[in-house]
Formats: structure tokens, C-alpha cells, sequence
């Protein structure tokens, strides 16, 4: 019996492990390594640079909570800019709502989209069936640096940690690109790493210090993740001016009759309630 | 260096690991075997059986949430009665109660208690210091078959999971005893597992369809808990009147001005607010 483990140094002395039943994959890019497993509790996973990015059995927490929290607040979005993402999940959630009219997906290496339509179609499905999504190929920084005044109502940034090429993703620059692509009722989604572990901790309060001088409302809402580090993962949401308590159009939203698995209007509110501590940690950030 | 890794395998192809930098005690007791480490990130922890009980770093979310929810619903809590819990970390938070008269703490196992005096006095610092408590070393469904009608307020389960010498904690029978020993606006607080790995999952079903035919109320919610399989972890609200939310004395337990480091007043409601795979599941049980 193979006997392979995948394991993931969430510290220098704690660790996560899942028993893969084959090691389907493995490519180095010219931005990353990116492989893929099967495992029997998990299902297909995909990892970069050695980290778990997405896999089958708990991605819906992830992709659930980055979408349906923004159109919840905002029914009316019609443009969205993914900035990374190339799994797709994402794309998948946004495409569920008939009044998106184009969705920009941006993602620095096609190779992480090619390779999920191939092994992980349950995010990826979206990707080629879509007419209003665009795929580009490039850095995420660059595209909304180039991208016209309030272009989008939406923009997620689904990015890696902010080491290797998702650096520039969490920069004061671009997250004042972000503002100026957005509408007037523009929303910000982003990545927030995790508050446990001092290693996450640190990066989450430099974006949240960030994210805090550039836009008028920014609120930290919380969900649940296994296969990330400690459990407990963070997304910012920022915007122009709507509030994603006060401005939840929970009426509209639960009378579209989506189906989701983690996702739902009572959570809404609940996620941005935070822990004391995490409380606290941003509570400091100037 | 010494390298050697504490595993816990949360499913049989999923596993949690910690460097520990000592292996400070191991003890076979007629119940179970204790073990006890110190480890960088999590500070001092022990092992059950193998399985990971508390740990310095996150006991905190674990016992402020046990405690403060039910004392939060109802600040009149006099006499309290915690099963398991030999480590002392739910007695210190309960202690904190000055209008708690009363507190019976009963674990199977004295060694529990006397190692944690021992390795964890941050957890069992309450228990030789506070005349209010009252310990027992015997089994608790035996304890609470014998207890007077109406002798408690609150009843907390602080158990370990329903294998070896916990079982009978999560009977039918238990739960109606428990009935019996609580006053009229009595409160049960039960460990309820977790809800993703099917294995844990199983169990707290089982615990929360017994409860909910024995109780009026019976909420369930949720904290995050790094140490525990997947993070997501459950508590159980059993009562026989109040409300977890609709009898919430949020004011009166401001006042008291009791700094915790996980639970507070926004994030006791937010907890009730399941994911909607956790709800349905709930749901469904008869």
C-alpha cells in the first residue's frame, strides 16, 4: 500500500497532513510549482509552492464566502474583476448571478487555469462555458493599474500569500489602483490571511493598515477552513460607501433562491463579529 | 536536536502535528492515558489517549465559550456543575462569577487534575484557590443520577468525545437526569463535536438528537478551535426556559466588565449563526 503524505508546515513546529492516494501532477512554472493530489478525505487537491490553494471537499467555504458577501451588500453588480483565482471557484460563484454582465479574470499563470479545467473541473467548470468571463494572463497589479476609472463594481482578489508573484497585490499602490477602478458603489474582497499564527498575523495587519487608509469603510469578516493554516481565515471588505451590515439586502438576496452549502444570510452578519483578540489586533492597526 | 513530532490523526488520512521540545510526563491511569508536552507554538499541552485536551495557546477560545455564553443568557447563576473538566480551565472562567455560590466539579480521573496542577496551572489555578469549588472523582452520569431535583443552574459538560469513560455522558438517560438536577431557568452546556469529519460528525448527531427530545431549547454553536479536528468546533445550549439570544442580558454582562480574550457580546449571538451544510445537518435530526 503507498503510504505518501502530503504535508504542510502551517508553523516551523506544527504541521497539516493529508495521505494522498496519487500524486497526479507536478509542474514548475515560470512564476510557481504547482502540483496535484487525490486523496480520499479531501478528494483532488491542488498545492503552490508546497502550500494547499484549493481542494475538493472545503472549497465551498472559501468561494462562498468571497462572493456572496459583496452581492449580497450590492445585488446590482454588474462588473467584476477577479485578480487571481485561476481555479476558478470563484468565477463560478459570481457567474450564478443573471445580472453580472462581464467578469475580468486575472491570473498570472494561465498554467494554474489550464491545469485546474484538466484536474479540477468542479471549480473550473465556469471557465470555458461562460461567454462573460475574459481570462488574461498576466500580473494582477499591472491589470488594474491599466484598468479605466470605476470600470468594476466588484473586484475579489483571490491571491496566494503575499510571497513570490502575489507580492505586489498587497501594496498601498495597488489597493489605491482598486479604488479608482471601482464604481462609486464599489466593493473591495480580499484575501485576508489568517490571525492565529504569528507568521499570518503579521501580513493580515500590513493589509489591513493598508486597505484602512484607502478606503472609507473597512470591515474584516471571519469563516472557517480546514485545510488552511490554524482553521480560522479572514476576508477584507472594503468599499466606497456601503456598509456590508447596514447596506445587506438580505430580502433580495435570500429571493434568489441560490442553494449554497456555507453561505447564508444569518452568517452574513455573523461573520464580521470577531473574536476578541482578532478584535483587537486590528483594532491597533494605524 | 531532538525532533520529535505529536500526531493526532483526525481522520485516517488526515493528521495534525506538533514539535514538541519535551515529553514532560506519561501516566496510564485505570481510565486513560495522560500525556503531557511542551512544544513552542502551543506552549504545554496534554493528550488524552492520544488526543490533543488543551494546549496553552488556544484554551482560551474552548473555556470562554463553555462559560460565558450560558452566564451571559443568565447572570443569576448560582450553583454550577461542570462534568469532566478535570484541568480546571472551566472552573477559573466560572470562578470569575462572584455571584456564583457553588461549584461541583466532577472528573472520573484525579490524575487529570493533579497533573494539571502540576504541568498546566494555568488552566487548574482555580481549583485549590477558590473555596467555592467542590471536586469529586467519580463518574459523572452517576454523580448527576444522584444529584436532588433542581440543585443546579447551570450544568456544563466538559467532556471528553464519546468513547472509553466518557460514553455514558452522552445517553439518553444522562440528559434526562440532567433535566431533573437543573432549577426551573437551568441551562446545559455540552462538548457537541464536530461538524465536518463524518467521524466526529456521527457523534453530534447522536448527542444533539437526544437533547433535543429531552429539552424545550436546544441551540447549538459554534467557535474556533485550532488544536481540534478541522477548527470548526460545537457547543450545545440545552435549556428548560431561556433563550440564548432572546434572554441574552447583554448589558448586565458588560457591567461586569470581565476581559476575555475570544468570547464578547457581538460574537455570543454571531456563534448561534451556523454554515448552512452545519444548519441542514442539524436540521435533519429527529
Amino acid at each position: 500500500m503507498l503510504d505518501l503524505w502530503y504535508s504542510e508546515y502551517h508553523t516551523d513546529d506544527v504541521k497539516f497532513s493529508i495521505k494522498t492516494t496519487r500524486h497526479l501532477y507536478s509542474e514548475q512554472t515560470p512564476f510557481q510549482k504547482i502540483d496535484f493530489f487525490e486523496s480520499e478525505t479531501y478528494g483532488t487537491f491542488f498545492t503552490i509552492d508546497g502550500l494547499v490553494m484549493v481542494t475538493q471537499r472545503d472549497e465551498f467555504a472559501y468561494h462562498d464566502m468571497i462572493c456572496h458577501v459583496p452581492m449580497a451588500v450590492n445585488p446590482d453588480i454588474k462588473r467584476v474583476l477577479i485578480i487571481g483565482g485561476g481555479d476558478g471557484g470563484t468565477a463560478r460563484e459570481v457567474c450564478r448571478y443573471k445580472g453580472v454582465t462581464h467578469i475580468d479574470l486575472v491570473d498570472i499563470d494561465e498554467r494554474v487555469v489550464r491545469l485546474c479545467q484538466k484536474y479540477l473541473p468542479q471549480t473550473a467548470c465556469a471557465l470555458d462555458r461562460d461567454e462573460r468571463i475574459s481570462m488574461h494572463f498576466m500580473d494582477g497589479f499591472k491589470f488594474v493599474k491599466e484598468a479605466p476609472d470605476g470600470a468594476y463594481d466588484l473586484i475579489l482578489v483571490d491571491s496566494t500569500d503575499p510571497i513570490g508573484p502575489g507580492e505586489g497585490l498587497f501594496t498601498m499602490e495597488f489597493y489605491e489602483n482598486c479604488y479608482r477602478a471601482l464604481s462609486d458603489c464599489g466593493i473591495l474582497i480580499n484575501q485576508h490571511e489568517s490571525p492565529f499564527y504569528d507568521n499570518y498575523n503579521h501580513e493580515m495587519l500590513r493589509a489591513h493598515a493598508k486597505i484602512k487608509r484607502t478606503f472609507p469603510i473597512a470591515k474584516v469578516y471571519q469563516f472557517h477552513m480546514p485545510t488552511y493554516p490554524s482553521g480560522l481565515w479572514l476576508f477584507g471588505f472594503a468599499s466606497k460607501k456601503l456598509d456590508p451590515i447596514a447596506d445587506f439586502k438580505r430580502e433580495r438576496w435570500e429571493a434568489l433562491g441560490l442553494k449554497t452549502k456555507y453561505y447564508n444570510t444569518d452568517l452574513h452578519c455573523a461573520a464580521f463579529a470577531l473574536p476578541t483578540y482578532v478584535k483587537e489586533k486590528l483594532d491597533n492597526v494605524r
